[in-house]
């Protein structure tokens, strides 16, 4: 081992390498809260050639890498191994290009998220992907999970966003695939692979990622609705009438909204108290069109009594106000204790009845049980969390029958987290074992000595 | 051999085993002039079934087969093997399913780009991708081929239309990658491998397609610009203003239009013979506010002679005389004795340098070539046009000055056509030694005895 610690020395300077009590504690665990690990060792390259040195001298030694982005992750994916060397980017952070006239920005991924969306919006343009955690979550990480958050109803994911990548595979070897073109059909798109990987197939060093015009106004609406049916009814309208410029739909259910109020002590946003409010963002070039958009479609819908009630916000301040009502997620860890969080994606048809079976499971299971229900449903995304304290801490067995739910309606065990170590054993709910065999095929194809993130997503 | 057929004729059924003369003609050839190949067998699946079965059969007996579409391709990709069979999906034709609500639809993929088309149409919503071969061209080719065509800048290509995929590899397994989620991070996102591998990693026997809202509106403007550094600013400020409602940018350099006019006998669009003009369509809910776009850009850039001249289409038949120019493709067999097509992408901001650099190389080596320039840019590609017999005949030496030079700017030597056989000894101008032993390395773990349309691609 002190050899291949001589040799990442020597090829990455002294300072690049670091070990025992010289590793910060904020690399041993991420924000899932797995158990910290201490790796054999931190190595901090500087460049995509140091990191191809460093995964060479691995390679030689048999000693395996876990790359690390921010440690924002809520699966595990980034937790070091006691055998093995962590590999941060943080010191590939430049941001190389801004190029306003294509739209697109090449950056080194160790870059942060909020740096990237600072750098687009000093040019007049927007990253499409924005999430909690964008002060401290790195590029390659968003990459590596192919990140969501709050503007996939218009933008997509990390994977939508991404024109090209640079990757060192285990070997050593690196794919330079940063063409600038939105098209080019030579051969298989590799560069799709590495998005959404979790680290188990390749280190990702640099990207090219799509900007877009920034747009210059957006309308926040709050609307009621009686049941999971009239929202998607009133979701298809929106699309209908303002297409692409629909940027945000989310659907908190009574459970979410009542916690949230009482968490940060807010004011009904209604009269009554509804089952289900949406919120909504419409982004365009001019704010009046917008209003006059969710006007033209509000109109009917109350009148059928499709929309309940409802509210246009008449400044940002009122925006705002909306969507603190829905932010009451940072509120999470200091009122449930601890939350169980969920994070599945169904059919968008059945996340109705979904929400209606879970919360009868859980009813049934655990009579006392204090959840909450509320997602990204325009983009399929259903999140749960429940008070660990009121089910008697029994989270196995909350996850079993929430995954055992999700696999019944056919949805999936992660819509946007990953599954790094967290939900490995959910894993075949929404994977069939050809699947999983093809996976491992190709895992080994890229990755033959099972060095690059070993044990994550599966063994 | 026989024992093979007779296999294969006891699980698909006799009628479904045509070898021979029985084997239709435009089963031995593509549109892309490859030369016909009789293959020992074509075969009729009518389920996903039967091509699993299939395929295990074909595996046991060593015997490749070569995935066949609506044989419109231009890279020879379904071109037969004599030694293999050919495997044609056209009775799997059926569109299962709609879904109005999620804007989904679900498809075997034999059914041709254009009932789909229609199916969505029906419904009031908008296929994405389209292109001239639609009313032939299949489903699975159009995936295996990651096709693009007009609709690219607003809603990408064939991937971006692709919430899953079914797939049935070489040994006859099934990937049943159909779950109709928008967010779905569980483990590798394994339907991305099938789509533009042109057949080579399994075949894809259903999929799930995401719709878009049909737009109510759609207004179409010609413009003039002095080069191509006018036409990337031109396209900016449109995209700056119109956002997504942006759906067609096409530029057509003055070579081309001079063609087009005179094949067409049309007359002129504007006074002057300008060096470039740009065809623009703006899709909207309202055509008024598309209208007041178009003026709001076009009016500042011909006070300051970014824009030369432009017209904005009055009625649809203006739109259609407008559309008439650029489609003078269909004209380029007729009047071109016979045309090399290029099908390129560059870097955006480098797409003018190349055409200049492109069309003096060409001056150079052979002055009375009668070659046009025209593509879709806001996509990043160019085609390019060249009739052979104004260069005496030379296509090799063609190909590999215009292939060599989209390797100097760093291009795509296909954009949306596929690499197929026509490509094969020009994809190392776009691929680095790694990229391409990591594309073998993911052919041999998804396909170890290398039955999959061998030969495509790479050999």
């Amino acid at each position: 081992m002190s050899a291949l610690l001589s040799a990442l020395r020597a090829a990455l300077g002294d300072d690049a390498v670091a070990t025992g009590e010289a590793i910060p504690a904020h690399r041993l665990t991420d924000w899932s809260g797995v158990p910290p690990v201490r790796p054999l060792a931190l190595l901090r390259p500087r460049s995509t050639e140091q990191v191809s040195a460093a995964l060479q001298l691995c390679m030689q030694h048999r000693v395996p890498v876990v790359p690390q982005g921010g440690m924002t992750g809520l699966a595990g994916a980034a937790q070091p191994l006691a055998h093995g060397v962590a590999l941060s980017l943080d010191r590939m952070q430049a941001i190389e290009q801004v190029d306003a006239a294509t739209r697109t920005l090449t950056v080194q991924a160790g870059a942060t998220v909020q740096s990237i969306q600072e750098a687009a919006a000093a040019q007049g343009l927007l990253f499409g992907v924005d999430f909690g955690a964008r002060g401290s979550a790195q590029v390659g990480g968003a990459l590596a999970t192919n990140a969501g958050g709050n503007g996939v109803l218009r933008f997509g994911m990390m994977r939508e966003q991404t024109l090209g990548l640079e990757v060192v595979l285990a070997d050593g070897s690196v794919l330079p695939m940063l063409r600038p073109m939105q098209k080019n059909n030579t051969g298989y798109d590799l560069k799709q692979f590495f998005i959404g990987a979790e680290g188990t197939l390749g280190v990702v060093t640099r990207a090219l990622l799509r900007l877009h015009p920034a747009p210059s106004a957006r309308t926040t609406m709050l609307a009621a609705v009686a049941d999971y049916e009239a929202a998607l009814a009133l979701l298809a309208r929106l699309q209908r009438r303002a297409g692409a410029g629909l940027a945000a739909f989310e659907l908190m259910w009574r459970d979410f909204v009542q916690a949230s109020l009482a968490w940060q002590q807010l004011r009904e946003p209604f009269d009554a108290p509804h089952p289900l409010l949406a919120l909504v963002d419409l982004d365009g070039p001019d704010a009046a069109q917008l209003q006059t958009a969710l006007e033209d479609v509000l109109a009917p819908a109350l009148q059928e009594r499709l929309v309940l009630d409802a509210a246009i916000a008449q400044s940002e301040a009122q925006a705002r106000a909306f969507w603190k009502i829905r932010e009451a997620t940072a509120e999470l860890p200091t009122n449930m204790h601890p939350p169980v969080n969920f994070d599945v994606s169904l059919p968008m048809a059945e996340i109705g009845r979904f929400a209606i079976a879970c919360r009868a499971a859980l009813d049934a299971r655990w009579p006392g049980h204090a959840s909450v229900f509320f997602g990204h449903i325009g983009d399929s995304n259903l999140h749960v969390s429940t008070d660990a304290s009121t089910i008697g801490g029994e989270v196995e067995a909350l996850e079993q029958l929430v995954y055992g739910l999700v696999g019944d309606f056919a949805g999936s065990v992660s819509a946007e987290h990953g599954i790094g170590l967290h939900k490995k054993p959910y894993l075949e709910r929404s994977r069939t074992a050809a699947e999983l065999a093809a996976m491992r095929a190709v895992k080994a194809a890229l990755d033959p000595l099972n060095l690059m993130n070993p044990g994550k997503i599966f063994d």
